[in-house]
């Protein structure tokens, strides 16, 4: 799987730096924030799911580069808003977009610290602005690479449902969740928002990846519809895993700060549950212990010995495990061939991502 | 015109009402802010203009109307996130998007002013993101009504390319201008984002009525051409007109404060043009009089005496009539029918708002 992960990496890179969308753009240094994080990208995890889910049903790889660049574009665009919002300073080791733009306006234009921050904000928000045309724009290139129109326009209409709204009600409601008390804050409400924070865009990928084989604009078509099952699985997992690293996890090795989670008082699931399920005492210990500024080992153990003791701890694992299996029973149905063998392992090194 | 102008607007309204794309919306309040602008709207000239440059070649209403409809949330969601980044706190006699949801949010979760402003501007950012997809959505439904997915893809690539990328440049551009010394600011400069500003939208609305009636997916088909270029013609003259009201309008016929674009400073056209052309006593003269937090009539009187002795406000009234009279002269050039006269109308309608 790593080896076609490079390769799909690869071919996004290339496809991002020749564009021809953000080359007019104006000034200058928007046009260089609006290539910052898509050309310093991650994994590239979303594109290899469309163009694999398009190669499973034995389409071809050209006529899924360009949506998989889009959905690349379009991660990118809900990160740079996204760290607005949360006020984040760095992301990938590299200032956040906000923060670059403060820094440039600062020296370009002779502000002081107060208006810089604004200034870069501003232009943040215009950035992902022109990323989401730009992803569209992407998307539609689809047809001349051989995607008929009508199934563009069909794939087009899910980016609207699936990358667009679903997505920012889940990022809407993350905003919610760290204004209210937690106690108010049930898991079917945290299930809603992950399923669009982090599903919906993977599942998409892999919809539009069957969509665009299978050449139908219909996202009901069986396949279409299971791919896209698959999918949201995987990222439950994948988020459930996440939740539990933030707690259980090798700090050190993730190069997250200890106790970060609880320091925010994130409404995981885990802790959630936990707080459902532990007795009176330890409910009320752990309670306390949420919104510290730092964390010693010994916090950490208790926190940890009360989720594990609750049965919480244990309860997630499980969930994730089922999650992880369904994904790949789902995959099991398809024929076995080289992108079946990828995308199973993908749901692997989902979630275990700490080795 | 304007009895045209009412079937539009009604017709946009209930559209609007009813569409599916922002109903599944959560939380409540994100939904309400997303159809708050969109649906509490103005002239709907951009609708107007779609649809007449569409009946104009022949076209039936219920092709254009979708894109007519993309055309005005798209206007709005651009109007959202500038709001933010202008810090308006009034819109059409209501409170900007972020200042009604910062006080939903300072009630609702019982935020202090700071957190609740920031809050309002952060769901503001995502309100406009999802508009941003709603217009998308409603493009992309014209598919159902009669538009071939091939001119639909086609008239989507021109909705990224004119009413994003051209248009989030002028808004960038307008941000910087504030932030620069205004003798440092070019006319072409002011041009160039006025024509994103204002012109773009103007002129996808020109473009795609026309490639809908025509069934092209190509701009550069002549018609296209032509009436993408009476549109921004006609933007151009609205916003020149703009600049002189700015100064000689009628203040309180307007429902402006006396000299608010000499308060803000604002890189007008008709500014730059006096500060060129004016005697040196009258420049510094005039340069001495920006940014004041009140004018008296007088002041204005001064100013627009300066204007006037420069020869700039002459110029500036010629090179309207010129645009006005360019974008009646490409109309005429099409078969004359009640569209066309409504289109003509609406030249002169852009131009005599004062009155």
């Amino acid at each position: 799987m790593q080896e076609h992960l490079k390769k799909v990496s690869a071919a996004i890179d290339k496809l991002l730096a020749a564009d021809r969308y953000p080359q007019t753009i104006r000034p200058d240094y928007l046009r260089a924030a609006v290539l910052d994080y898509p050309q310093n990208g991650g994994k590239r995890l979303r594109p290899a799911i469309l163009i694999w889910c398009c190669r499973l049903l034995g389409g071809r790889e050209s006529a899924a580069l360009y949506p998989a660049a889009a959905a690349e574009v379009c991660h990118n665009w809900t990160l740079v808003h996204d760290d607005i919002i949360d006020q984040d300073t760095t992301r990938r080791n590299r200032p956040t977009c906000h923060v670059a733009l403060a820094g440039g306006s600062r020296s370009r234009f002779g502000l002081a610290a107060a208006e810089a921050d604004r200034t870069g904000r501003d232009f943040a928000i215009l950035t992902g602005d022109i990323q989401q045309g730009w992803a569209n724009d992407l998307l539609l290139r689809a047809t001349e690479h051989g995607v008929p129109a009508k199934v563009t326009v069909g794939v087009m209409r899910r980016f609207q449902e699936l990358a667009n709204r679903e997505l920012i009600c889940g990022e809407a409601l993350d905003v919610e969740f760290s204004l209210r008390m937690l106690e108010s804050i049930g898991l079917d409400e945290v299930r809603e928002m992950l399923r669009g924070k982090t599903g919906a865009l993977l599942r998409f990928c892999a919809e539009a990846g069957a969509m665009i084989a299978l050449e139908t604009d219909d996202p009901e078509t069986p396949e279409v519809r299971k791919l896209g099952e698959f999918a949201l699985a995987a990222g439950n997992a994948f988020q459930l895993r996440d939740d539990y690293l933030g707690i259980f996890g090798n700090f050190e090795m993730l190069g997250k700060s200890l106790g970060g989670d609880l320091r925010e008082g994130k409404a995981t699931i885990l802790l959630l549950s936990t707080l459902q399920m532990a007795s009176a005492a330890d409910r009320n210990r752990l309670l306390r212990m949420l919104g510290h500024r730092e964390y010693t080992p010994h916090d950490l153990e208790t926190v940890r010995r009360i989720m594990v003791d609750s049965g919480a701890a244990g309860v997630l694992e499980r969930e994730e495990a089922e999650l992880a299996d369904r994904a790949k029973s789902i995959l099991k149905e398809f024929p076995a061939n080289v992108y079946r063998k990828c995308l199973l392992e993908l749901v692997d090194y989902l979630i275990e991502r700490e080795k």
